[in-house]
């Protein structure tokens, strides 16, 4: 059961990250001021690739663990929040709406962890690499709609 | 719990349903090619809200009910797809990956119903109308794409 628990968790995974391939960063972000601590573009997929095995390994954990429903009902909630930043962000180009996302991101996440833990203590552990990511996903998008006001008051229009 | 529950699952159903004010069908939707038997545009938004609730309720009912990680699971991986797919297709105008993903979220949303009606009948039977809906918006997908053949191979640029 671990096998297949892993590979729902992993597939759903997969879902959140294809957008990263459909919606590129590209020139518009390439453009944009950025933070000198700004992570190098290899790091991304290489970080969220490491970072979808172990929340699918402590997904999995926590549900051959039982009793799991609450740690499992927030493991859902962060991957649709998960799925939805990277179209708003790099799709919409919309700095502050993405902001708004990964805020809701890292509460969603914060709160899956701390659930994880009390079912599973690897779970929760295998948990904490993607906070801190978020973290710092967060600080990123914070730094840049700083950096780019411009940018971020004249979001491009949503054809109606 | 069960309230607690709910506002887990429907927070999901938001952020997925989030995709839908972000990437109006707009002009190009309007323009293409779409069989007689296509809803009206103001019934999708009144079903969504429709099938939101029922899915929330549905998680919450499995959810309380105990034993029910798989059904979990599976819910996770559903509403990963459904965030998916709007990007896809309103977002970047790709008829036939948007297929892939209705095609993916069919298969999950099925999972999904069988795995809640084995811990509780009433979560199973509350899964029943969104399998029905996906169905529609996947043949409607499918009769767009056949009927829409430039669009279909000739999808806008991915910029990189």
């Amino acid at each position: 059961m671990f096998i297949l628990y892993f590979l729902i968790f992993f597939s759903a995974c997969v879902a959140a990250g294809a957008t990263g391939g459909m919606f590129p960063p590209g020139q518009w972000y390439r453009d944009l001021r950025k933070p000198s601590w700004t992570p190098p573009n290899w790091l991304f997929p290489v970080a969220w690739t490491t970072l979808y095995v172990c929340m699918s390994w402590a997904g999995a954990r926590a549900a051959v663990a039982g009793d799991a429903s609450l740690a499992l009902a927030l493991w859902g909630l962060q991957i649709a929040i998960n799925t939805l930043w990277t179209p708003v962000f790099f799709g919409l180009r919309r700095l502050r709406a993405g902001m708004v996302v990964l805020s809701a991101l890292w509460v969603a996440v914060a709160a899956t962890m701390l659930a994880l833990w009390y079912v599973d203590t690897w779970a929760g552990v295998l948990f904490v690499p993607y906070l801190v990511w978020v973290s710092v996903a967060a600080a990123l998008n914070w730094s840049v709609l700083q950096l780019n006001p411009e940018t971020a008051n004249n979001p491009p229009p949503i054809e109606i």
